[in-house]
């Protein structure tokens, strides 16, 4: 047995160190890391380094690469190949012995990577969901042009990947993606608009990083999911639903068209779905706690409330205009939550400036990386303008209320 | 498109009339009535023969034989050949036109008919779960070498049919049949034992006949469903576990080795199973309401307790020693509901009648119909002694408490 070789991008983060506890469990017979992407957490990665011994690591510039090959220098590490930036990644994520790419850094700067290892004809195991956001048609096409696989690591799109496995699509009626609702799920308007960084950052269920615990916090994150299922799946969109599901339990769901639902189900620990995307067709033995649904005794079920979470309106609105707009939306989104998490705004401002982008945005059909790229840009610039209006306002707010 | 013939046995009981309505509903194109099978119900009977106009009906004796030649005579319906009895019965399940048979009468009488439609190699439709209880291993052979399918209708099972789909039996680590947990779920074992017959018949989420009603107020249902499973899939009896589930909206699961748990879902209609097993590997189009996850708003799980319902133990000790012992313990369940719906024993001495009649049992390899049939003759037999013994000791105990 030759060992499958991974590529990921996105190392040092929550999927990517899963990633690699994954693989350790699986057993170098195999899968093997032949090559690392990460950005500025060097000291993890030297330590990655330094177990998986992969042929070519990228950090995002010269002072980090410099950083990474002293401490590997230190520790009698036998250097790897260390490149940087985009490049960098794209060399990660087209390394001749990568059979499978797990694409997950955070944001769009996975985009352009994912999108030359789906052209090189590689499984991508997809954590980015922005990536697709941004250009699911470009990205699927690519991906049929090279007879590249998708496979979702998002937990709700690897549910509806299982769900699927052996139905025909022509029988589906509708997916449904679960969302747990966040930590405002129970909460009042006037209280998720005083809500606090540390506070939006408590997800119920899942533990994740920052930019996309916001996102859960805010829906958004269900929003970007609808746009990803979308893509991945070739749903329409008033046949993709949302259901909210505080436990986290059930992944998600597809209804057929005699009635039947099909639902995966899990514990919350996202090494289930990178396993099932590495592995995928076969399913192999995970050590991991089983599902006990006698122990949690309870599963709850509510449709979300678009008046308290109108990003899910917003991803809605973007994928049936479609062409740009998605990419746009999916910028001004994570200006917003930056300038959140920097304090700059508040979360229910968080939606205004994606509405504010998105009113302004002009869609375009995806012809190119470069419209993408360009719509990024431009929408970035726009959401930063907005974001910079509210805070000025709410200056002037806070001064006449003193 | 040549319409697909099918075959009803027990065509005037619960999952009878369904399969005619779900036939209805799919449209005269897709399927046709060949051949009903009933029993002493010749009014309903004869309404269906008039709607349906199948080749052949066979009715219980010759007695109700001319009362349905009369009522279709009395109607202006040209006439069917109605033959009798098990013969009869037989004759509708092998009819040249028949494709598919739903077996669906209650208890032992289905037994041979059924094995003759899988000699036949037709598909059969399985609702008669005492006969795969009785030999499941010789109907599962016959199946076998004449390349009958087995489709199960009992909403359990079919809903493992549809988990399975997709997937590897070598990876999956055990499938999960949920039981409503029936009346007494939540009941002391004195009120279970003072339990009337029409306490015992309130079931809480499915609407079915008298002796599967019962069964499901004892789990001996859920305990014949745990063979019934062992035989259609091929699971040891320990990857076979129940969960109690009181809402009946997951049908039932399957756990695979990575963890991943799916489920299939529905409302509790039998409709939606046997159009399944109908229309297998195609889904069809189907009207009843769907599935509402968010109105339902709960469900819960919970252990079944095996202390207060002793017949799922005794079944799967009837499925670990095999032979000729799971037949006998069915027969005994028979005779002791009858007994309980007759108000001669109460319904916890359902367990002890069975348990008694399985501890005298000397089980033999199933090597025929006639060691079955046997068994279940003598098997009754010994029933009937310990339900007679029971009266006795209530009478005395009734006596001495005046």
């Amino acid at each position: 047995m030759i060992p499958k070789g991974v590529a990921i991008l996105g190392s040092t983060g929550s999927i990517g160190c899963n990633t690699l506890r994954v693989i350790e469990s699986l057993g170098s017979k195999r899968f093997r890391v032949v090559a690392l992407g990460a950005g500025r957490n060097i000291e993890l990665l030297a330590d990655q380094v330094a177990t998986h011994l992969p042929e070519v690591v990228s950090v995002e510039n010269e002072e980090a690469a410099s950083d990474l090959r002293a401490m590997l220098f230190e520790r009698d590490v036998d250097l790897p190949r260390i490149v940087i930036g985009e490049s960098g990644l794209v060399e990660v994520a087209t390394h001749p012995l990568a059979d499978c790419v797990v694409s997950a850094t955070v944001g769009a700067v996975g985009f352009v990577p994912t999108l030359r290892a789906l052209e090189a004809g590689k499984r991508v195991a997809l954590a980015n969901k922005e990536t697709l956001v941004m250009a699911g048609e470009l990205m699927t096409r690519v991906a049929s042009e090279s007879g590249a696989e998708l496979l979702p690591v998002d937990s709700e799109h690897n549910a509806l990947h299982q769900c699927l496995r052996g139905e025909q699509r022509s029988e589906v009626r509708r997916i449904i993606l679960t969302a747990s609702g966040g930590p405002f799920r129970t909460k009042q308007k006037r209280e998720m608009k005083d809500a606090t960084v540390s506070e939006a950052l408590r997800h119920p269920t899942w533990n994740m990083g920052a930019k996309i615990t916001i996102d859960s916090a805010t829906l958004m994150n269900k929003g970007l999911e609808v746009i990803e299922a979308h893509w991945l799946f070739g749903f329409a969109p008033d046949q993709i639903d949302i259901l909210v599901h505080p436990e986290s339990v059930v992944h998600s769901m597809i209804e057929l068209i005699d009635g039947s639902v099909m639902a995966q189900m899990g514990i919350t620990d996202m090494r289930h779905a990178i396993q099932y995307a590495l592995t995928y067709p076969e399913r192999h033995q995970c050590d991991l706690p089983p599902l006990d649904l006698a122990s949690l005794s309870t599963l709850h079920f509510e449709r979300p409330d678009h008046e308290r979470f109108p990003c899910i309106g917003l991803a809605y609105e973007a994928l049936k205009v479609g062409g740009t707009l998605p990419a746009a939306m999916n910028a001004a989104n994570e200006e917003a939550v930056r300038a959140f998490i920097e304090m700059r705004i508040c979360l229910t401002d968080i939606p205004h400036v994606i509405q504010q982008v998105m009113a302004a945005h002009d869609s375009k059909p995806v012809t190119s990386i470069d419209a993408v790229l360009e719509t990024d840009r431009v929408a970035r610039v726009a959401a930063i303008k907005v974001i910079e209006k509210l805070m000025q306002n709410n200056r002037i707010v806070a001064e006449k209320s003193v």
